[in-house]
Parts: structure tokens; sequence; C-alpha cells
């Protein structure tokens, strides 16, 4: 299959380009970004070098598409809703890294990213791209939403759970750290190395965008529920850990077992075993989220770990062109 | 005044050393170190080479009591509770940078270290080194238990708001952060660089010993609280950074206005303004507490940041010490 | 093929079992270590959940012979000696990781490494395993010494250099930085955590063992040549960085294009184009070697990066099997 | 007496001020920055909240010199030459941490910073502000020209030498690697977390602008002096080592006994003995430069290692002001 990244100068778009170079059945395409137009992409990502000699082009999308069986977005939000239109309308697969598709909601959507959405028809369409979760609406489409990076710790830990009501559901802490990669490669003082290094911090307490996201997909099941989360800054390139506070009347056994039926066909989803502890080095440079269960009284701690940059984004989106085009799950990816 | 360190040579002990070198009232007379006896302080720590020059000496401890007024106990639990015994026993002010003397209860320690406490009495006599809450009892006090790094930075955010009963004190979660030095200088390899960089994780869920140490102090002013603590730890050297989650119904101002007023002669503890977070660089190397606070509906979170060597430890440690001598609490700390 | 790895849970043998996990032509057969002998391969490595399930069994020699087409030997010098020389006499194709028989003379082995070296004979048949120079060697053996991680580097920069009497052999010098995973999974005080970040020191001046190695390779081809090599402690995880400063009257140009043409064949070395710097940073994680040229009046720079434990280690022992296989060379390596 | 600081919320900026807040005869008099004109200090650097509560002004000269008997200059090269220039011609002690007055010759200075220089007399009048080699001509003046970061690490340890004609001055190399804050502030992707972290590379490699101030002193005392300068990016904040290679008929014992004489006086530069190597970690967070030297036949190795931001900027521009009025050496710096 022909395959482009629209945005592939990123740090998602250079892991997208990194997997489909090793993917058997997929092809680059198309490269495009509008700050390197014209230079060859190894010349940006010189780790790439005899590897991805493709020539960057600019976002001109009928090219692209005369070109592409398979479009992934990594734009901004709001500048991806209308690429993301494009392609779909010519009928190409699309899956879009950004935040336009991950809310079904136009209206939460719109408060959470203080946009307009000018699709709300394909707000409905697309499909929410976990695949351990909704692999079957995933199979069927032909939008695929990506999820966010917290979002994607979250809610393999929590969506069980809350699913078959053995958490209360009025009562999830998720306190998550991630690595600075998760910002984005945009230049700003706060992920300078003198500003990151040796620190360690919380930020965009009770605000960041990634809480609607996470709330709006376990309120589906049960409307009720509120995580409240806590995204915090670590000193180190990539990799979430999520430690998640939940109150249950199940023990430890019974909950891990759930997890690991609930998991039984998903081959990147690990359950650990009791007092195993996931830890970011483990699934660092894999598509692989590590959850363990701890338990004492009615007290519940779920740790779940991930790369951001692949389950928690471009891993995943491969992840999901592996579900609809009936590849193996996990080609390309290990 | 004289002033010996029994087990210089520790991480605690070596920062111990570094603050009375620079204190006007204060002078090192000994250092002790069974693996380095003989050997210049400054051979084992060279950045003290030209200010530090003793010459380590073993731990003969009527040597040392003959010449120190203020001793300073630097050992793992368990071999201090006889040396901080003997030195008081002298008449000489002690401070236990252990965990022999922090918890009160003879039963908790000893459920808790797994050893047993021969000095009941001294449990009852010694002072808890937390000068903003304990200061009165501090001030009066020739053994003095130095706080857990943990507890300090998870108590100076919660104890006023029990007392005050701000807060459910059913529902209280600590989501702790540390820098490796909190591990000590012992060789283990989950401390190897290896191991710990690029990576971040939890340990001693729910069986972490600072756990019972911070219960043991709320209890004492609300029976049936009961703080959920996790550790986790951070690819850096120093500093440790809480995010506690509770329920209160005071509203985010009312609870910074009494913080701010509960530590008014507080020098080391800052209550951050509306919307500003504290961070750990923003401690590291200083004795302070910064502590933020953020309120949406009931939900509260405080962020509570020190520097786990100074604060958490050996800054504590010669606070404490200015207390008990009436010199200025921040002498030789700013 | 049917492969193992002799001492798998080092950081090498690790390296190896990932990369041969990967590889389409070799299986993994026996993976041993004395420490962990019954235990399950991934519980070790818990990346490789799912991955490698292999149980771990002890050094039996002969059970691992009758298994195997192919032995790697992640042992420590010495010990690797006797292994080679048993599973050599067995037929099979063995790569030594081992510095065992990187150095032809057996004098110069036993002043460098000050044990005796009891296989003379296997010194002399052994191939010196740097493909891009010594492959005609390494295609006709079934011994393989396979290159220190600093020796790689170097020789890739100089080697070519020397040979065509580009530079002045007697004017060498190569500064060269490793990252700390080149010091191997042994528990020492100089590779903790709190040792390691936040600073920068060279070891082993004038007395680092790769030193010997580096010269003994460039004596064959001109005997006078003496490499002055210091190496240096990075606070990262892995990586080496060589900066090598010679005196040479040819251009830059001349230079740049006569190692393109030598290494016109190698796919893992990648000659930069003009004014392009290398970093490790492009290389972590890859096979290859990265090598910048810079020339001021008759001073020229050489600047070579690989990752130590791949190009440095474990790659490099694959593209040797490779070689010996008629496989692609880069084989399992992208 | 009253001092200010010109551009007072870059690195080096915030160390003067950190350093000036403990010094018994330093006052903090007017501390400038356009970008955060009637801020308080403490909220723009939150660690010295309760420490230097100062409200930044804008840079008003005129203001500044009334209330002013010291002013440090932290403005980039070009900006800095009329600032230092009219604060002299007020009578008022300059110490200019830029570049503008560090070289002798207008013409290498021109050449090198590819900018004009307008005050040839004042590049006169100048005393190069390395106190260990030029006290004497700092002791004299009101306009002292701070030296670079790398250029300080690498004279301390070249300049006896090459004085005393101990090494051959045609054949030094400076293998330097620097922490990130040598960068300084300014926004660049360069110094982005994810661009340094796990990395390292060099830079500037024969075109760096220190290298011609090192040569340009060297010059002074021995015209044909050629110190080929590489300096490297270290993913660190802070620290430089440099490794230095000379060649030399001295024995190591002369050298270093040499060395220790010479700086007799000089506290803050400690000469290791035998077979200690100096490490950043030694001198980070201090006013040190540490010295070690190696040698085998006729190669020496010198290494020297400083805090940029301290000897290598704010805590040598304070030993300056120290020595001009006659305080001791080292007050306010240890």
């Amino acid at each position: 299959m022909n395959v482009s990244v629209i945005g592939s100068t990123g740090y998602t778009g250079n892991e997208l380009v990194k997997i489909i170079a090793k993917h058997p059945y997929l092809e680059i395409s198309c490269l495009t970004s509008d700050n390197y137009d014209g230079q060859k992409y190894s010349d940006i990502y010189p780790p790439l070098k005899n590897i991805v000699e493709t020539k960057i082009i600019s976002n001109d999308w009928d090219y692209v598409s005369d070109k592409s069986d398979i479009v992934f977005l990594c734009l901004p939000h709001a500048a991806s809703q209308k690429a993301a239109a494009f392609f779909h309308s010519k009928g190409k697969l699309v899956v879009d890294l950004s935040a336009d598709f991950r809310i079904k909601s136009k209206e939460i959507y719109e408060k959470t990213y203080n946009v307009t959405h000018n699709y709300p028809d394909l707000l409905t369409e697309a499909a929410y791209g976990l695949p351990e979760i909704y692999g079957n609406e995933i199979k069927q489409s032909r939008l695929i939403a990506n999820p966010g990076c917290y979002p994607t710790s979250v809610l393999l830990a929590v969506y069980p759970l809350v699913k078959n009501k053995f958490v209360d559901e009025k009562y999830i802490i998720a306190d998550c750290k991630s690595g600075v990669s998760g910002a984005g490669k945009k230049l700003t003082e706060k992920t300078q190395f003198c500003e990151v290094s040796d620190d360690f911090k919380p930020y965009g307490i009770f605000s960041h965008r990634h809480g609607p996201e996470i709330n709006a997909w376990l309120n589906e099941i049960s409307a009720d529920t509120r995580v409240i989360f806590t995204p915090h800054l670590l000193p180190i390139i990539r990799g979430i850990e999520s430690t998640i506070y939940c109150k249950s009347d199940k023990n430890e056994n019974e909950i891990r077992q759930y997890l690991k039926e609930f998991y039984r066909d998903s081959f990147f989803v690990r359950i650990m075993e009791k007092g195993v502890t996931p830890r970011i080095a483990n699934v660092s440079g894999t598509n692989f989220a590590d959850i363990g269960v701890f338990k004492e009284e009615d007290n519940l701690i779920i740790v779940s770990c991930i790369d951001n940059l692949l389950k928690g984004a471009s891993g995943q989106a491969v992840q999901n062109v592996n579900i609809v085009m009936d590849f193996d799950e996990e080609t390309g990816l290990i």
C-alpha cells in the first residue's frame, strides 16, 4: 500500500516514517512538510540516512491524494480537520494523529480546544483508534482518530474496570508522568534542556486537554464517571507512567484475572503478574502497554506504562492500519 | 559549638559537613566513618578540597563525646538507637537522621522496621524534628528525630489541613516522586545509572516505610486519617515532588490563606500564589519547601516540593539545631 | 540456524537476544546464565515479555553444543578462552565478544589483560571481526573475535588513512567518550546514577585496555603508528563519540572522497558530507558508524560515532554472522 | 558597595544575583532587563523567593549609574561595548561578562565577532579578568573583561606551561566539553531537551569564537603558539571538562610541582595529586578550577574542570571585584 505522511517532520511524523520504512506491506509515498519542502528526509533526520532518502514535498493535497492509499495526518489540531475531510472525500484511509476527531461531542471538542469544528458528520463517522477497546469500529472505518498519549495510557487501565463496575466511578485519580517529546517539536522555553533536566513538575492541573478526552470515552459507558487527571513533566525524552487510584470491593486477583481475560487477544497489552511493577524502561521504544495491579483494603492502584510516541501515537496509528488492512496486528511493530 | 557527624561519608553526612563548614557558629569537630578511617575528608569528597581537610576517624564514641557539644547521627536505622542513647546520656544534643526515633509507638516502629527498639523511654522523649509544626517540642529537646524526606514533604502540606478539618481525613492520596539520592549511597542494581536513566517507576506500593511515619503523626491529631502514599523513582539526583489529592469543601482561596497564616513565621515554607506550580528546580539545593494549592469542585490538589537531602534531611537537621541553640532559623542555610 | 548466547543476561547478551529475535534466519536455541538459571528470559528482561519466553539454562556446554550451529560468547575475558576453544572444537561458528582473541600477539594480550592465554593457535586462527576492514578473513573464519567498542569507533576512522599514508602515523590522538553501558552490568560505585549523572570525566588515561588493541591492528599496516587514546564517561546509557586529531597534507575533499571510496560497499559506514558533524543521537539504537571530516591547514579532525552496544558489540557480532552465512550484511540489523 | 546587574535575567546574570545576595559587602542595587521590566526578580527566578525581592527595571543607564558603585554587564557582545563605555565614563567599576573587551586586538575582535569595535582606547585599558594570571592588572583596573568559559578552563591549564616553555607551543590540542547552560538562555532548537538528552557531539570545529581568545592571550607570551580547540556539547546543565594534549620533555612530577608553585597563592585553582583525575562533579556549583597532570613518554595530558557559570563567568566576575575592592578573594564565593 502507498502511504503518505502529512506533516512528516515532527516527532510523531518521524516515528511513523521509521515504522513504515520497516513495514513489509507499506511503502512510503509522500512525506510533506512546509518547513523542509525540497530537502531529503534523511538530511532532516540523519539517523535515517541510507534508509529513507525520500525528498520532502509541500502540502499539495491533490498530488498526495493521487499517490496514496493511506494518509497519516500529523498536523496541529484545527489544521487537521480540513485535511482529514479532503482525503476522506477522496476515499483514502485517513489516520488523524491530531485531536480533531478524538471527542465525539462537537460541544466538548469546541469548549476544550477553543476552536470551531466544521465537520460534525465526520465527528460521528470517525472511529476512536484504541484497538484493544474499539477494534470493531476501527475495522469498519475509513477515518481513524488516533487517541492522545495520556488517554491511551489511562483508558487501557481504567476502561475495563469501569465497564465491568469493578471500581467506584466517582473516585478515580490518574497521576500521569510523561517524557518531553509529548510536548512536540515546537520551540518553547519550558522544553529547553536547562528548564527540564534535574527537574520535575506537574502542569495543566485541572485544565489539560486530555482530561475531557479521557472522561468523554468513559462517559460513553458510565455517565457519571469523572477521572481527575494530573500530567507531570519527566526529564526523559519518551515514555508515560500513570499511577491510577481507585476504590474497589473486588480483590486483587479477581481484578488481574479480569484484565487478563479482557486483553486475552491483545498482543500489545501486557498484564503484570502479582507484585510486578511496570516501568517506562520496559515499554520504551515498543508498542506495548504494561499494566500492573496493586490492592490493599478497598484501595486499588493500577500502574500503566506506554511509550508516548509509539503506543501513545505513531505505533498505535500503524496498529490501526494493520487492523483495517487485515494485516497481523503486530506487523512492523515488533 | 563543636559538632560531630557519625557516619559522615554517606549522602546526608556529606550534606551536613558542607552546611556546617559554612555555618558561622558551628565548628566541625569529629567526622567518623568505619570505611574511610584515617583518610582526609576531602579525599573522599574532593569538592571540599581546600575547605574541609579534617581527617576521618573511626566511630570511637567516647572520644567523639569528649570533643563535641552536638552530635549528628547518620547511621542506618537500628544501628542508630544505641549511639543516640549513648550521646544523649553524655548530655550532648543529638540529632538522629535515621528512622529510629521518628515513630513514637514502639509497636508501629518494630512492625515497620522489623527490629526491636531497645530505648522506649527515649522514644517518648525524642522530639520529631519538623520545625514548622513541632518547633516548641524541638526547642526543649536534647534528642531530635529528624523526619524522613517523604514525610517532610507530605506533612508540611497536609498536617495543617487535617488539623483544621479542611479536608476529608479518610481520603488523602500522596503520589510522591524522589531523586535517586533518597536511596542512599549503598551499592544496588536499582540505583545503577543504566537502570535509572530514561526510566521512571513507582516502588514500594502500599509497603514503603515512610507511610506509617506519615500516618502516625497525622493520627496524633486525627485518629482516623489514613494517607495512601506511593513513592516513585525520578531519573534525577535530588528533589521530591508530592502531588496530594484531597476532598475539601473550603474554597481555594480560604485554603491558601489558611496555609499562609499557618506558616506566617516559617521562613522555609513558601506558599505559592494562585496559579503558581511548585517544581523541584525551585527548591533543589535549598532548605525551602514550596507548596501550591489547586481546587476544582470538591477536589483539592496540593503540590509540595523539597530537596530530599536538605529540607528532607541535613538542612532540616541544622535548622533544628539552630532552633535549640537560639540561632536565627536560617543561619547557615541560605 | 540455531543460535545460542553464552552469558545472555549482560548488556551485550541482551542486545544479541533482541537482534536474534527479529532476525529472519536465526533461531534462539539456548540462552545461558549462571545467575538466572531456570528463569524465563523475559522475567529478567521484561521488555521482551511476549517476544522471548525462552527459559535460561546454566552454562552446560555439551548441551548447548548439541543444540547450536552458532555460539555467541558474552563472557568476561580470560573466562571466554576456554569456551571458545570448546565450541570451536565442536565445529560451531563462534563469535567471541570478549577481548580474548582480539589481539594476535600472545605477549601483548597477556601484558594488557594480565592473564595467560592458553590457546595461541586459536589466537592465530581467529579473525578480527571488523567487517568493513577484515571482511575477507571473517568470511573464511569459524572463530571471530568481535572488536572492542572504542577500537571499532577509532579504527573505522583511522585505519584507511594510516593505510593510505594520508596522515602522520606518529601523531594521532583519539579523544573518545562513551555511555555508561560500556562499563557492563557489573555493580560498581562509579556506575551508580548519583556518581554519573550531571558529571563528565576522563578515566584510564594512558592505561585503558582498548589502547593496545587499537595500536596492535594499526601496527599490522604501519609499525610505528601510536595512537594516544583517552576514554571519557558520558552521562548517557549508550553511544560513543570519538574526536580524532591527525596531521595530514591532503586536503579535506581528498580525504572525504577517499573514505567514501574505501567504504563504497559498506552499508553501515556513513561518511558525512562537508560541514556535517556526526552525533551520537544519529547512530544510537543502530548499527551505523558515522564519520565526519574537518580540516584546517595541516590539522585534520575526524569525528566518529557508533552505538557501543550495537556497532560496538552485538550488532557487529550479528553483522559478522551474516557475512559468514552469506546473508545480506544488514539482515536483522535495520 | 552598591552593585547593579545589566541584563540580570540570563543564566550568568542570575548566577551573579545569587552570589551578590550572599556576599557580605555587596548590596543589590538595580537589576535590569528589557523583557521583565517591572516584575519581581523572584517571580522570574522563583528559587530566590524570600531572598531577592528586588523589582526589575528597564536598562535606564543614568538611573543605574546614580545608584551603583559597581556595574556587571551581562549583555550580548557588540551591545555591551557602549554600556561599558558609559558606566566607565561615570567612574563606575565595570565588569563586562560579554566578549567585547576580551581580545586586545581590534582586528582580531572584529574578525572573530564580525562587528565593529567602537572603543579601541577601552580595549587597551581593559584588564583581562583571569585573576590567577592577571591579578596585578585587575587590581589597578576599572574595566574588567571577564574571560570566556572555555578560555578560563584552557588558559589556567596551559598558560603557565607555555610561559615556562614546558611544552611544545606548536602542538597543543584542547578537546573541551561543556554543559548546555554555556549556550545561554536564548531559545534554540539545538538546546531543546529532546535534542540534547542522550546525545553528545562536537560543534564549531575550527570556528568557535573562544579559539581566537585562547590563542590571543597565549600569543602575548609566545607568538607562535596555536591551540587547536574543539568544543563539545554535554547533556548536563553546567560544567566544563577540558582534556588537553601537549608534548613535553619535562617529567610529570616537575610539571605538577611547577603548577603547584605557580598557583601557590591561588585559592581557587587546585592541582591534583598524582593519579587523581578531575571531574565536573567536583567543581560544579563552585568557583574552583581543578587541574590534573598525566604523562607518558613525551605525551602530556592536562585535565582541567570548572563550572562554566561560576569560575567560567559569574563567580570569576565577583572574584575580580573582590580583588579590586581588596576583599578576601573568596568572599561570597565559598
